[in-house]
């Protein structure tokens, strides 16, 4: 029988169930990545902004309706508010946009970074809290608006350090032409867009026979959306002879925005009309990111033209923005390898032999500090032999003793831990 | 009559009372303090950590009783599992230790950076959600080891650029013993905190009247709390014949700290024995720092030596650490005028003169880009009178204008928006 090392563990409190915490090595990792994200938002000319953590419920049932309620933490105040913790901070940004920006010169270029909450099974990758970094651009759509926006997405998560990234583009109006070429009812339409977006075909093929549509009209509905070629999309299209113009002008911007990518440096690209995501608040372009890496939860960004200003009380605008997955990335670079350039806990670590030196290694400690160095003094009076078993836990580069002989010569002692050389130096040199 | 610029306002959405919305120069100023705040902590070799902005509700409860919840936005998920926004954050970074860190080299020198909410009346410079910077020092209790944290939470708000800052210093043993002898009861002692800690003197005059204390021996009490000279405070202690070591101890560890300070390079502080903070949570040494600019919310910054490991389940250790209310750092800066190094929106704006030459503006503006540059791409296709309009909105410094002519001579053309300069340059230079 083996003894572990014993606390009393009588009285333990957890966090909560699917929220974490977080050490100080995965913090460096996340601090580095949002940082060089930051520096990416900023060269393409984006600001920051940042909205409550908590909202009012009804701005995002006014959003997605009753049934969102559900996969959000939503509670009533002391007051009988009903308030909700985002679930993202799209629609947040727009209701401060409404409020308060729409006089501001255009285009808005506006990039937040937050927690957000769900309500849901926590799995992998999949947590209760995460966090996301994402983007609004507002009063601008051309196609070189959009193959911007699309080119942040990515270089947004190359500069983070990534390295195997899936772009997908699609186009809402394509999707919604050839949907209405079914012929189907709106409370038909929505299962459908479910499966396209799950990238169910199998279950959307059933789906669509049960709805009596015809075998060859369900093939070629699948042929669509498997197409990869815009030069093809027009075929489709032709089938009817209704008002097909919104699709048509749908494809000639695609064809601009694929084209203006390449200038932007983002050279890979596959077309998918599969790109469901939320018919009720995209409208247009859309576009996914993903890390193959991840596996079933491999999406790291997703994104499109969108409208949602007039909802909340605003004057239609352009509008167009994506959410990266913030956990996501940080495990993806994980999962690639990525060599965090992990800050040293330390540089210097300064330790007095005696207690009566411990003013000295104050003084000298804070002399490096104000030079902008990372600096240890010790503080728990450990003997200098155990001083130095602690300056390689802290990974410590250089230890600095103080001794009474080298402060009385006005020197200190210093040893470099990488190549085992001691030296006296003079103090003020410190 | 006159009528203002009109858009629907039929169905506008506010945010929840008491939070805010931070606008672009808000957030330019509140991560250009968090930067340095994080850079000084790291300085004095801490390291970062985060936890869960949900926890659960007993955490709270534990450490501060179910009086707390009515203080707190607190709720049950949908598992009738009790939940609450944690209102500070010391609270689970002890838990987070007591969990996973106890094994750790010691000291643990952790901080945090995060957002708290409180449910209560909204007013200056008090919020709903408000966020907070602070640290823990886990393992170490020399005079030295607090003298640093103490040193640190001056450092952190000098090298945020404050410059005027009311340092307090004080020790819950000394005053503890003082209350003890003035024979109350535990009951009886409770209000006595509260006015002490609103340092209302008038109102605990009348409370200790009212609980029968001699009039001497109140103002003998009044006396030592007004005290601010640590050698006289033997004296107030001998009054009592009884067990009084551990506040001579306590005297004793205060000088060493106070003379340790000044080797920390923090010359002005005040002894306070007014500062009694929660007495369930601190023990030992605390500190408080105030900025004058503010007023009546004028504390900054509040901490001291504590213990809560022992009743989340940990083994007991030294611990001790402080607070900085990062929203009035920033109030305090704004009000003492810091001039803020406001970033530059955009360094270069790109302007491409037709739809041409649009690709041609991408290349060049991703190429300023991958230098590091902030760039803006003209992506609403102005003309070039009304770019120059918006190169001042935007405030960029240069303005490079892409023209045919210039094309097929392989130059831009370039504006420097500061001298009226303009010049062509070769384009592979950019």
């Amino acid at each position: 029988m083996t003894f572990a090392y014993f606390y009393p563990m009588g009285n333990l409190f957890e966090r909560p169930r699917g929220t974490r915490d977080f050490d100080t090595i995965s913090m460096q990792k996340r601090r580095f990545v949002e940082e060089r994200m930051r520096k990416t938002f900023e060269s393409f000319g984006y600001e920051e902004v940042l909205t409550p953590t908590l909202e009012n419920l009804d701005l995002f049932t006014a959003k997605s309706g009753e049934g969102v309620i559900g996969e959000m933490y939503a509670f009533k105040d002391r007051g009988g508010r009903s308030l909700a913790l985002r679930p993202e901070i799209t629609t947040s940004v727009v209701r401060f946009y409404v409020n308060e920006l729409q006089q501001k010169p255009r285009p808005l270029k506006l990039f937040y970074f937050g927690n957000c909450f769900r309500y849901d099974r926590p799995q992998k990758a999949r947590y209760r809290e995460f966090w996301q970094a994402g983007c609004e651009l507002i009063g601008a759509d051309t196609p070189e608006a959009h193959a911007e926006l699309i080119a942040l997405g990515m270089t947004l998560l190359k500069d983070a350090g990534l390295k195997q990234l899936d772009l997908r583009i699609g186009h809402l109006k394509i999707l919604n032409r050839m949907i209405a070429q079914l012929g189907l009812s709106e409370a038909e339409k929505r299962p459908l867009l479910r499966l396209i977006d799950k990238q169910d075909l199998a279950g959307l093929k059933k789906e669509c026979e049960r709805a009596g549509i015809s075998k060859a009209k369900i093939e070629r509905f699948i042929e669509f959306l498997n197409c990869k070629e815009l030069k093809k999309i027009e075929s489709f299209i032709k089938l009817d002879s209704g008002d097909k113009e919104d699709a048509l002008d749908a494809k000639t911007e695609l064809e601009k925005v694929l084209k203006y990518l390449e200038y932007f440096g983002i050279k890979d690209w596959k077309v998918d009309f599969k790109i469901a995501r939320n018919l009720d608040y995209y409208t247009g372009l859309v576009f996914e990111i993903d890390a193959p890496k991840l596996g079933a939860e491999k999406q790291l960004c997703g994104g499109g033209v969108y409208g949602l200003a007039k909802l909340f009380g605003g004057k239609e605008v352009p509008q167009a923005g994506f959410a990266i997955g913030f956990d996501r990335t940080v495990l993806t670079l994980e999962a690639e390898r990525y060599d965090f350039e992990a800050k040293r806990k330390t540089n210097y670590y300064v330790v007095p032999i005696s207690e009566e030196l411990v003013s000295h290694a104050i003084s000298v400690g804070m002399r490096l500090r104000n030079k902008g160095e990372k600096v240890v003094i010790e503080l728990s009076r450990r003997k200098p032999n155990r001083a130095f078993e602690h300056a390689n836990t802290l990974g410590a580069r250089w230890v600095i003793i103080i001794g009474k002989k080298e402060v009385k010569k006005g020197v200190v002692s210093i040893k470099d831990m990488l190549t085992g050389e001691q030296k006296e130096v003079n103090q003020e040199s410190m």
